[in-house]
């Protein structure tokens, strides 16, 4: 079973591509494919579809058995209609559609009816006149109301069904006398359909939106670590080649989630409605999913805007992308991993362990902060001497930042999610900081700044080769990659957003225990999503 | 008359939050408010109200005054149906909604005689056998069919109708011999729930899917100027303040954009079935304005980022950001300017001017350019002279990026809109390439390279108070404030895009022609859009 979603939009305008750009002949010739593709995309469908044939054919008895109809009489096809309208895919739209129905037929009567009584003693002209203005107050105002976003979004069909039950009986109770018996006798037939309905989508193959909300949150979640994976692999490639393929990758994995929204959205107002989750906990957390899904959507612009990175005209040289290639890399692993490890604490619905998304994560941080600071002294160090007094200030400034730096790690902590990252950051900022000031003080000891600056030297012997390339580095150049990196820290403060909604989530839907013992089980898995050109390492 | 939206889910959740943020005592408290400010927001809906119940009054006086009723009798009741059914808010959904009836309501009566034609002569049990397997193969096939996307986008209402219709007809044939009579009067009233539905609509206050779908582009490109105009302001902010207030003006200015999908296809899908725009074009383009909505998110999501930057903890020092504040204010403000010109001329149905959006933005880009580079030589003025050979690489280095800017320049042109910004771009390269060769010759020539260096600082006077900061800008510093550099880069060339588009939508929907006498008119509005800061210049 594949998790397909049936809200609509996502997969439309795709289709309709499909149809416009063959010429008809050849259109004509495409549709038994794609009308098998329906099939094959989600078996789902066929068995929905089989599922409403056997409902109509079920419901047509009523009114083709002799004894059947004897009882039920013409009505029966009131049973017929309420199994057209409100049998839908997912068991949480047809018991909303349902419920929707039965609730706006109910009320509709009652208020039908009184009108009625109200009516009933009057004469024939003032009684019609009295239906035609009770017709234009509630019409007008029940279309008023539907505008009511709550109303819309939870009661929209069912104040369409009050609308027209309650038209259908004010009317005719003007020609009809016994409307009672009618509504009594439509009550019991739209109760067989009802029945019948909830019979086929709860207890025969049931589809449940919950469990599609569920999938598409993983899918999501593993849809942006590919795409990360696949942008990063990309981006320090070692020869520029076109690869539709990768940008294939990056955008499908990115796409599904911007456009999620409104899919989320019904998806979650359907879960609502289903009684399905209540075994194992309160009721089925489809708000939180949501959430989770609008924090996917903020860490998804983050990955849109790394996209861009690539297709930018304007592009810092390979050779420079590579002097920051392993960190980076292995900043963005720990991202998917931490992605991967959230898609497979969902999907096992056990919560995460936090030690595993945050640790490695900082390390990774750390590394990518000191690459970046250690390039600079390139410049720094040969003319340090003659910018002392500058490099004071600099100090002094980055010691006031060190202060503001430890008052935060006073008050912040690891519960403080959103905190963390920053923390990790100011945190590397005072580690470089000691390095800074180390080297610094080595230089003022030894008063011939080209002993300091050769001491130096030594230190960056291995990339040597690198410095080369790095002095004709200029600020304009590396623009495009400060961007990049910049992306990839932005990128790991929205983790922090996406784990703690998704930890969230594991509360409210009582996930599991993290279990360190099914560590081989779990281990696996973030292995075929570590960054593929780390391999290259 | 505002240009809200009726097709659902943006206003849903905002709406839903209301309500739940309350006690139950204040919520009821804040219903009748809420209700009055349903009509507030858009008075159209208190109209569309006002219409329903007019027609619904109108469709019962078959039922309720004696000379109709005794032409068209008890069948009069499917006119009120239709009205309630298909009526809807714009008056693109309800030809859509109608015409798909019709059309279902046609075949479905076709289909079901031919099924009762073949039957007819078989025996009672054969003949029930005959129409229960009719009913099963044709409500599987008709649910199965709407799985296949284009018809779940233009035609899935019609094919519900289609198979209520088929199985009402195909169930009661075998019941009632005069079906023919019962479908020919149901006709005749569903025509004229029809009618009245679509007088109502289209002649009566109508309301346009397109005009909406007209308004909502223009209100996207205006919320997104908006947003990067709060969104740079506040980043080049004197004083570090808690801006909710701004921060509120950055997120719903592009937050319309991000969510704008479905409401896009939706109001597209509408606007498909309306008939008005054919006075002046061959037909209104929907599509076209599909598209724009499609690159105006791509474009949102750079916005997005942008607002990221603002929002990381991670910051390059306020002094340093006002190093670079002037020629980013100016590209801000010309990408606004930019933006509002588009908004202007699809609000006014005219073409846009091309050299107004192309020149002061290349110049402002080469701007922020040539700031970015002229920081660097504080370092490497100095080092100059060591370095002579790694720079000769250098600018070797760049007079191949210069071979290939000029094949760049042959090949491109204006109209390939997409080459434009990277050929500014590239033309910014060269230029600075000149002055960067010009003071590299200066500096051989004049061996004594402070002399040099001296001269560089010269020209660089009125910027002396700026170098005591400069020069304690590292990389890692200058790495948050790069990336909303690189961000609005990126932006220009995804602005490039959306001009594209909008082109191509003028082009189809006719727009007239530039008109620059025009200009007293056009040159007042983007006055307001200039960013504020830029006015602290």
């Amino acid at each position: 079973m594949s998790n397909k979603v049936h809200v609509g939009s996502t997969e439309m305008d795709e289709g309709l591509r499909k149809w416009k750009v063959f010429e008809p002949s050849e259109k004509i010739k495409k549709i038994p494919k794609r009308i098998w593709d329906v099939g094959k995309e989600d078996p789902r469908r066929v068995i929905h579809a089989l599922k409403v044939g056997i409902s109509l054919t079920l419901v047509s008895l009523l009114y083709l058995m002799e004894p059947l109809f004897k009882n039920i009489g013409s009505n029966a096809i009131w049973a017929v209609m309420t199994v057209v309208v409100v049998l839908e895919f997912s068991a949480g739209a047809t018991l909303c559609k349902g419920l929707n129905r039965g609730l706006g037929t109910l009320i509709a009567g009652s208020l039908a009816f009184f009108i009625e009584f109200v009516a009933n003693d009057s004469g024939k002209v003032l009684r019609a006149i009295f239906i035609g203005t009770a017709v234009f107050i509630i019409g007008a105002a029940a279309t008023y109301i539907r505008f009511i976003p709550y109303i819309k979004k939870n009661y929209d069909y069912g104040v369409v069904i009050f609308l027209l039950t309650f038209n259908l009986i004010t009317v005719s109770s003007y020609r009809v006398d016994s409307v009672i018996n009618i509504a009594h006798d439509r009550f019991y037939t739209i109760a067989i359909g009802c029945g019948i309905c909830l019979f086929m989508s709860l207890l025969v193959f049931p589809i449940w939106s919950g469990e599609d909300l569920h999938k598409t949150t993983v899918g999501k979640l593993q849809g942006l670590s590919r795409s990360i994976e696949a942008c990063v692999s990309e981006y320090f490639e070692e020869k520029e080649k076109e690869t539709s393929d990768s940008k294939d990758r990056i955008y499908e994995g990115y796409q599904a989630v911007l456009d999620s929204k409104s899919i989320d959205e019904t998806l979650a107002l359907y879960a609502n409605w289903e009684p399905r989750h209540t075994r194992r906990c309160h009721r089925f957390p489809c708000q939180q999913y949501v959430k989770v899904g609008a924090v996917l959507r903020r860490f998804g612009y983050t990955v849109v805007a790394l996209h861009g990175c690539l297709q930018t005209e304007i592009q810092t040289p390979r050779s420079v992308r590579a002097l920051f290639k392993d960190p980076c890399v292995r900043l963005a692993g720990e991202v998917c991993k931490a992605l991967s490890e959230l898609a497979d604490s969902i999907s096992n619905h056990r919560h995460c362990s936090p030690e595993i998304l945050s640790d490695h994560l900082h390390v990774a941080l750390q590394d990518l902060n000191s690459a970046i600071k250690s390039q600079p002294k390139l410049f720094l160090g040969s003319n340090l001497h003659r910018h002392n007094n500058k490099h004071q200030n600099a100090v002094s400034q980055r010691n006031r930042e060190n202060d503001v730096s430890n008052k935060t790690a006073e008050t912040g902590s690891r519960q403080g999610q959103s905190g963390a990252v920053s923390l990790s950051s100011f945190r590397t900022d005072t580690s470089a900081l000691m390095e800074y000031r180390r080297s610094f003080k080595n230089n003022n000891r030894s008063e011939t700044s080209a002993a300091g600056a050769a001491g130096e030297r030594r230190m960056l012997r291995p990339q040597l080769s690198k410095i080369a390339v790095m002095t004709s580095l200029e600020f304009s150049e590396a623009l495009p990659f400060a961007a990049f990196a910049s992306l990839l820290v932005e990128m790991v403060a929205r983790l922090d957003n996406v784990i703690e909604e998704v930890e969230e989530l594991g509360r409210i839907a009582c996930f599991k225990e993290y279990d360190p013992t099914a560590d081989d089980v779990r281990s696996e898995k973030p292995a075929n999503v570590v960054i593929s050109v780390g391999a290259a390492e």
